[in-house]
């Protein structure tokens, strides 16, 4: 089944709440109805929805179904304690559920419910609003890098994509943008290993929309750049420092290094949401470190058709699994928010913070989770 | 069963010609014994042996054992071609074919198998001198490097181990010489996708040796560097020009902009017979894009203990693989050749070649072969 629906979370017209099983892809797009609290929590639980704003807008409805059914004080904090034990350290989660949460306390009980709902929606639309401005202000960076007669070469990594958010992803906005308006463009997509988000999410997002893209070893980012193949770089990012330092997916540091080494522009597609203007640099963002089974180990279609998992390393050789980096502000070309591009900077993000707040920013607090890719 | 016999190619107490089964590690270590011309055709062909040297030296002993049966000059030429033919772009099995051919060709018939096996012989004890020298001469560049207290915290990308030689490695103969002298030190192993040579080879031999080490997806080497936790990186090379930039593994040019940007230094253990001064720099040399298939589908241990290969990018995304990438010269701290380290520099490469010269080198030719890995 093709995705035709622009939205990765969406209300059909039988008033159906759907998404699409991502544990099923990229082999098999399957879609999910969420037709209750439990339906919602279990999704995040066992990662059917990933991303961390996807992850904040199902939350958001899961409440709202749970008020339906329970709309007093205690029903609201039951359900909104619930919802977000499924991923406890999903930041989002908790501003979404804290979102809904003020939206309705205040409230008689029998409102409750048709307010959440509201409040949902408001969540996706806003997400939705603030990517497609990132994707338009990106894409306006992008498209005069194109040369004559070639597709525009973009090269990205990990998942910054539709299926991670409510719709058109952060980084992949741009590209989403650039082909809207006619743009030839042709992404390289990093595998990304150890999750390899971007040889299965990435690749499955991008043919789905018929965008042409080739999928590499992370390994060989750097000899396509030298090779003057990759017209410019653009990744998500979890968190962005007070200096412009950038948190994100591990590998994205020796992007930025290869994209300097030889001139290339390396942007970084980043919400309001996502800068932490508490966290002074890049130092200070603590690096959480998964499983090392993910590096020892591997999931993928089997010779049968169905999802195997096999190991790569020897017996009794350990592995070492950090899920980031940090990419020091002086690689990254430019910040792209909402409100437009601004310098990897202190200068360059309190301009932001400060626009933000004159435009009005989304609440603070949204940045998405170190846990939600 | 433990790897004590100190060659990955040797005889045995009873004149049997053993290695190991490669393509069963790193999960099974089974010894093979190479009987016969056929043997040693077979074990090229299906890669139960590889890496450069180590093939030219299993081709040199199947065509002394060739001429055992026949050592005519038409049974010469034949078994050469034939040997030829088993990977045919490899450069160490002509070389080594060559070495052999013209030790025989002025022989009587009668003699020609015996010498033709002491020249295989030779050959073997000159990989494996060489790479001691490099290994010796890297454990001094890097023994320095430890802090007190601490493990010299090396990282490696690819297997430039003594699985790919006779003997010893030529990276990892650096690693081997600072253990024998005592020098706690603990190595991180690049994964190095896409055919993973790291987590599968280097880990088996490193763990086989008693070595401590950790596998880390090749994403994760930048986040090391920048946290202070590597105090050296050595690779090995596939071509070194007359600039002394680096031919090597795809992902090796990442590592060493890594290295760069956090003031690590990165040696590259580089036999002389890996100096090609007919390519004035890296630009000249050709990258081999592989099968798409090592990036689209990856071999493991499956959950029933037999090798099962899934398939990790969805059905219609391509992929592309270029096996090898260019580091530049300015960002190699040292070549480390059998007779010492040299400046990655024009006047270096012509030094190391000089110095070569002198003291008797190894024939030319004997580089390496892209293929061969």
């Amino acid at each position: 089944m093709s995705s035709t629906a622009p939205r990765t979370l969406w209300i059909d017209a039988q008033g159906r709440l759907l998404t699409r099983d991502q544990t099923l892809l990229p082999f098999e797009d399957v879609l999910l109805e969420l037709g209750g609290e439990e339906d919602c929590a279990r999704a995040i639980r066992t990662m059917q929805v990933r991303g961390a704003p996807l992850i904040g807008a199902v939350a958001a409805y899961g409440l709202a179904f749970a008020l339906r059914t329970d709309p007093t004080d205690a029903g609201l904090a039951r359900a909104r304690d619930d919802l977000l034990a499924t991923r406890p350290t999903a930041v989002n989660l908790r501003w979404a559920l804290d979102r809904v949460s003020a939206r309705v306390a205040a409230l008689p009980a029998a409102a409750r419910a048709q307010a959440a709902w509201s409040e949902a929606a408001a969540i996706c639309d806003d997400d939705a609003a603030c990517n497609r401005s990132i994707g338009l202000h990106g894409a306006a960076l992008l498209a005069p890098l194109r040369r004559a007669g070639a597709a525009l070469q973009v090269l990205t990594h990990c998942n910054a994509g539709r299926i991670a958010t409510v719709a058109h992803g952060t980084a992949l906005a741009a590209v989403y943008a650039l082909a809207e308006a006619g743009v030839p463009v042709h992404v390289w997509v990093d595998e990304t290993r150890p999750r390899n988000q971007g040889a299965s999410l990435t690749a499955w997002e991008l043919g789905d929309r018929g965008i042409q893209h080739t999928v590499i070893s992370d390994n060989a980012a750097g000899l396509l750049m030298r090779q003057g193949r990759v017209d410019a770089v653009i990744v998500g990012c979890d968190r962005v420092a007070a200096n412009g330092d950038v948190a994100n997916k591990v590998g994205t540091y020796l992007k930025a290094l290869a994209a300097a080494d030889n001139a290339i522009p390396f942007h970084v597609a980043c919400p309001i949401s996502s800068i932490d203007p508490g966290t002074a640099d890049g130092e200070a963002i603590e690096i959480e470190a998964r499983d090392p089974r993910e590096v020892t180990h591997i999931r993928g279609r089997g010779p049968q058709g169905g999802m195997v998992e096999v190991q790569l390393t020897p017996d009794g050789s350990p592995a070492f699994n950090p899920a980031f980096d940090v990419t020091p502000a002086r690689l990254v070309a430019s910040l792209i928010t909402e409100h437009g591009p601004t310098d990897a900077s202190p200068e360059g993000v309190r301009a932001a913070l400060g626009r933000s707040a004159a435009e009005g920013a989304r609440p603070a607090g949204a940045s998405p989770s170190q846990e939600a890719r």
